[in-house]
């Protein structure tokens, strides 16, 4: 590890809260994840977390993923992000606790996307936390759309938005399962877990062509928004964050079971 | 009042909290104001309100207000910030309890500040919220500072600084006390209220030449954050947002009782 290098790690929302619960966080994760980050001794560090159970059921209630269709919408605006403040709030207030000087800068005021991508964003902030040595957190959030009036920016968008704009040295994705398989895991018990992918497998996925790597649903999004990142030269590892020390040993740059997207 | 125009209301802290208090709201007051904004019909609003007994003691626990001066103030960042948040979410959930569709704009992520004064700031989302015909709703929270590390910066800097970017009809500050008083009302019992003020009678106070008006302290500096508003033909009511419907009467553009600053 590098005392230079810049890592981006991202505390998916289904390691982070019970998915199955509206707005339960499992602060006993929260709270060994920001353990495990504080014994890592990594200095130059981005936090995004995820929402969970805090923000998909919310933005679902809403439509928000879908854009403006009418007025019921807007109030969603403000619940869905207070939700998500309220996760922001125990995350941070975990992190300090463990004395990692945590600064939380909130989506929703400083990105704008369009059709759901991000088009505008103020990353000063960010960059200006990092200067102090302290640590910005992030989380996907409600943001404001040129083309729709509102979309859903998923804290994956904001980790690839990041790791670009900043020349990120790594990316750790902290997942509620162990990677990629080959096929779910919880159907089949057969499913194998993939050590090992490159930018070139995932862009293969939008064409349909690849039977032989089933990543369907969220973890498909999840590597085609990854995919370039790993062209651009910055590994992409995803670990599962509710298995204790696997974050830790990440952090180190140590070996762990888990899946590495990367080139070469 | 006119269809288009644009107003920003400033809540003030010392009018939504008990300034005595460590982080105690005065809910009956923020509900009983959020009745009066929807009750005013007023369409593009823009509301900022003040930290009062949330901000101002962490702020100051954590010198924030001196800038860097060693890590132990990195946490009060985070401290600071999460404290307006608890207020502005009982803001917002006042003004949505009573129709009116808030958007919460963090001010912590899209401003940053030189020296405490605003250098870099992202008013996209502000710009976005009221194309949606919503209101955004900012606040004075603690923001990274290009010169110091960081810096409180304050609702009534907030507003000077949209009014001008976003070319405000009007502001309208909304305090504890009854406008700008001749010397302190609460020492001075003949004190009188100025109904009118020019910014040119501002400029004045930074010489320390006009003894007939006595702005000292906090009222001071806001008429000082207020005159180039002023100066650029925003006119700027300052009233007492704790007499039940002045800020509503305010709102629909009725002469109350309070101090106009404005040229001409």
């Amino acid at each position: 590890m590098r005392d230079d290098e810049l890592i981006i790690i991202k505390l998916g929302g289904s390691a982070i809260t019970f998915k199955e619960e509206f707005k339960r966080p499992d602060e006993e994760t929260i709270r060994r994840l920001a353990g495990e980050i504080a014994s890592s001794g990594v200095e130059r560090l981005i936090i995004v977390h995820g929402g969970g159970s805090f923000g998909h059921p919310l933005a679902h209630r809403y439509e928000l993923h879908i854009g403006l269709r009418g007025d019921w919408q807007l109030r969603g605006l403000a619940e869905t992000h207070e939700a998500m403040e309220e996760l922001n709030k125990l995350v941070v207030e975990a992190l300090l606790a463990k004395g990692l000087p945590a600064v939380p800068l909130p989506p929703i005021s400083c990105f704008i996307t369009e059709a759901g991508r991000i088009s505008k964003a103020f990353i000063e902030p960010v960059r200006a936390v990092l200067g102090l040595r302290a640590i910005p957190v992030l989380y996907g959030d409600v943001v404001l759309d040129e083309a729709q009036g509102f979309a859903i920016l998923s804290g994956d968008q904001i980790v690839a938005y990041l790791a670009l704009a900043l020349g990120a040295s790594r990316v750790i994705l902290g997942l509620g399962v162990d990677g990629v398989f080959t096929s779910d895991p919880l159907k089949h018990p057969d499913a194998r877990l993939i050590e090992r992918l490159r930018p070139e497998d995932i862009q293969a996925l939008g064409e349909g062509a690849s039977a032989a790597l089933d990543v369907t649903g969220g973890m498909g999004k999840k590597l085609r928004e990854m995919a370039p990142i790993a062209s651009a030269g910055i590994p992409v590892l995803l670990v599962n964050a509710r298995r204790p020390g696997l974050i830790l040993r990440a952090l180190r740059g140590e070996k762990v079971r888990g899946t590495l997207l990367s080139i070469g």
